[in-house]
């Protein structure tokens, strides 16, 4: 179970990570990587504007300083310094005394949720705008008032961040999950901090893991379609891929399938999740950067997992997603689920029963209880006789649990056993 | 939408075609071509009696001009007049007088529904009859009657129409009805007046359409016969079949699979019909002439489209399937279904997409919306997403429909918009 | 149906093995062989103690005249000659006197079943040891006890026996029922009765079955493993093969699938229980000899049949098994299925629809009613439509059962009616 200095990491994390305002570019961005950084050793790299990266154009970076509607008394009625949501992202500057009238249009709130502020962006057409909620809005006289953007667009760069954990195969499992989003916590900095965590404890739980893991910090769909821009030869070592999002609210864990929907990862998924409440549900092309991974010409074994997905929660990109939105249980839960997955990657292998004809006499090995005629059979026998049943080189012990309905460790532990007996030889290479 | 026009001909031209005393031969027959024949150019064949058509034989032509049980007050009992039904089809002529035990052999009742009439024939082994409502029988005194049945069993012709809309390719779709049926209105009368809608929607609206359009009109078992054997070298040219029968009740549409099962007008009708109350049942080698089309020797693509299935209503053969029976609206429901189909026909394709690496920037391309962060996307957003996603060479807009959800319209549409931005390109042969 | 002769006959069976102390070796399977015998003729094997088989060695042989533990009134509180149950099997011999504390680590009771004396063996770790009740152990006093076991584990033989009615091929049939519980009724004295009356049925009802019919007792595991290590070279011809347990409760039949999922077996039974009230479950490595059979190195085609399954009643491998548990009903009906599935290994086939463009005339063959119109189809009618729809040559009968959902014996009868007018013929080889 994650310890508890774990889910203090985690919580710590997201709460410095919070204020930061990220965007696609920018310096908050890189304040971001340098928090991330203090937990793990991140390669940043910064990509010019300009760049071609596949069907796009790496975009002008974008910076602000402060953002305000204030009225006639002086008061910052919309204030970014409160909350960074207030600012369309990717606002032009802006700075001119306007009526209530001629500023509506550039005015963004969601009438049904009159007390939350909505996340907006702009990221390819020029703009600028404001966030508020309803309720303010509906305060607010007919003016003048007085608008600021103190915002910078200008060329610059592109950042995002890796961290790799090297195994003994090059062929490699991909973390990715988004940066890019400002002060929501589910979307996605509970992400960010159950990645950071998963990869701290892969260096100290595994020496030298099987696979080599690639966990990926990028702005949402330019970002990954940088890093896929440039790293498009090594893309086919990629044997297992999950994005990360919304990894903290309190709903349960969704898998969405990778667009193949039969890949490794669908499997391992499946077989991790079958035994917690979760919901699997098929590749769409929309939601997260599995959206980039999966497009046809990579087609990627690379799934998604979230716990409330993508656009699920009424909170979803609203100031809702605030730090009370995510818990330290759920990011411990989908970092828990996440290491089963890890575990099941490093144990997973084919095997051969080599006494294959009837069943061997486990009780003169010492494995099976001397005593006849019960009928509760423990799971650990059970376990047993599952995996020389089906070890005929052709079934991993991932089919092993599939078929048995047996936990995966289960399945394991009694290969270990047997193994140890003589009774089974590993069949084929590493991974 | 089925315009008024076109429920107004479907209507009249079932009224029209309600009185005349059709068999699977005779001059009922030909009065039906006559009348179809005013809305459709018809091929009209006739079939010498004798004929060898695989393992039937042509039989003699059936002609009636009149028949009734008369009592001995000269009133007519039971008159072919008010209703051809009251006459067992194909009855031999007879001129008797007899009691009523003498005749009650050969009077069809139904005493479960005593105040409908039954429809009975006897097309292969000669005999005569009457059929008449339980109540009428029980209204029967002991007689004597005078009975007469002025028909006449004769070598002669077996006649079928078709009626063809040329396409630009030689692949057929064949749509086939029954005309055997005197005076029942929705089996199959309706199913004429669709299938005439349909041809002359087709003209109406498609200049030349992609496949020909076949349209056999014949006599139930022995017509069906009678056109594969006569065209046994061209049904390779079939690529999608239905036959039309019911088309007119209240009941919701219920489509009945090809024997094959995954022939593509399967998929195409379950596609058709995913988005409307509908059944979809497994083939079974009765009900219609899809027996003979799925007979295993020729085993052609051909799926049965009713609304309510063959005798899966209580009025099924008897004299209930009357005018009142059908509505106007129902076979503009039938007909619009059809019309999807054929839309469906007409436009599915493979496509390719020429930007497959990554999402293709669609904002650039004036595809997109905007402003990010709003969850509410629309469909025509998601249909592009989907069709690039799937347009892979191996998917159909037919498979982006079904994978993704959407109505095959919304797939055609987006794919209308992407390949006109240069971003699909159409993959193989037309059809 | 199972007539009374034979219900009567499998009670009478079931009585008298009952007393029998059976163990995996020794005189009461012996004693059982020679009852059995009676009904059928037996090939009775003797394999020596020490003999390998596969992965195991045959076990010296047990032998058990009297067993208790008296009080010092001298009254028997446990006592073999009352139930052999009391001793756990291959007790090794013991001759003592003990205080109560002493002695209770060697008896075994059933807490929760407090009337119910529990069946436990150790075959395999020498020891000794009592089952009793728990009401019986709560009324002992604190001792002293005499404590006997007059028994002997000595170098002898395991001893099972098979009875094979011969086919007119090769390839056989596999029943076989574990002998080895002493007074146990439904596990497995029934499946040793409905085995036998089974065997009995097929040499009196049918000439030379197509199928050589092979029936095993043998004591379980050891007994199966003894077998098929004698057995290697002819496990090959095993066509279908069944374990049969539990024969005789209350409870509807279960099937247990073979380990392949989809061998003959599993389609015959499944269509042979489809019409009646019972449960399929997937193959699992724990139950009955089909372990065995169905070890990956053999993965034979073999299943099992039992009405409530293994270890799936309250009285399961307790004395609460016994004579009132089983009923001549329940045997009959397993008899039965049996036989139904006996019918289809008959007379499964493929055929050919001889006349297969369009449908043949079945009116002028009389094989159809002439007067038409009427929707009460007869199961006869459909029967002999689906099979000339299906007999392409690659569907068998029991594809035709299956896809019609009409039972077995309809598809064989309308392909006898079908077969005698020249309509089909058979394709491929006897089996």
């Amino acid at each position: 179970m994650t310890g508890d200095r774990a889910r203090r990491d985690m919580r710590v994390l997201v709460e410095r990570l919070y204020p930061l305002c990220r965007s696609i570019t920018g310096d908050g961005v890189r304040a971001t990587f340098d928090i991330v950084g203090e937990h793990l050793d991140l390669d940043v790299h910064e990509v010019p504007t300009g760049t071609q990266v596949l069907d796009w154009t790496v975009p002008k970076e974008w910076n602000i300083r402060d953002a305000y509607v204030k009225d006639a008394s002086g008061a910052r009625v919309v204030d970014f310094r409160r909350s960074n949501l207030h600012v369309v992202g990717y606002s032009v500057p802006v700075s001119a005394t306007m009526t209530l009238e001629e500023l509506r249009p550039r005015l963004h709130t969601l009438p049904e949720q009159p007390d939350l502020v909505p996340y907006r962006t702009s990221y390819y057409a020029e703009t600028w705008g404001f966030c508020l909620s309803r309720r303010t809005l509906d305060g607010m006289g007919e003016g003048p008032y007085e608008v600021l953007i103190d915002s910078t667009l200008a060329d610059g760069h592109l950042t995002y961040a890796e961290h790799v954990v090297r195994g003994r195969s090059d062929e490699e499992v991909l973390i990715s999950c988004h940066v890019c989003h400002p002060s929501l916590a589910n979307d996605n900095l509970a992400g960010i901090a159950v990645a950071t965590a998963l990869a701290g404890r892969l260096a100290g739980e595994i020496g030298r893991p099987r696979y080599t893991y690639r966990f990926l910090f990028a702005p949402g769909t330019i970002g990954a379609i940088t890093w896929l821009a440039r790293n498009r030869d090594r893309l086919g070592r990629i044997r297992y891929g999950l994005t990360l999002a919304c990894a903290g609210d309190r709903g349960a864990l969704t898998y969405k399938r990778s667009r193949r929907g039969d890949a490794g990862i669908d499997r391992v998924m499946t077989a991790v999740l079958r035994d917690r409440p979760h919901t699997i549900v098929d590749f769409s092309p929309y939601g997260y950067d599995e959206r980039q991974f999966c497009s046809p010409g990579f087609d990627l074994p690379v799934g998604s997992l979230t716990r409330t997905p993508y656009a699920g929660y009424p909170e979803y990109h609203t100031s809702g997603d605030d730090l009370g939105f995510v818990t330290p249980s759920a990011m411990a839960d989908t970092l828990e689920t996440l290491w089963s997955a890890v575990e099941v990657l490093e144990r997973d292998s084919r095997y051969e029963n080599l006494s294959p004809y009837g069943e061997p006499q486990l009780g003169r090995r010492g494995l099976y209880g001397s005593l006849g005629g019960r009928s509760d059979t423990k799971q650990a026998q059970m376990a047993m006789l599952w995996v020389l049943n089906l070890s005929d080189g052709d079934h991993s012990l991932l089919d092993v649990a599939d078929r048995s309905g047996l936990p995966f460790q289960a399945v394991a532990e009694a290969t270990a056993a047997l193994e140890g007996a003589g009774l089974l030889k590993r069949v084929g290479e590493d991974a």
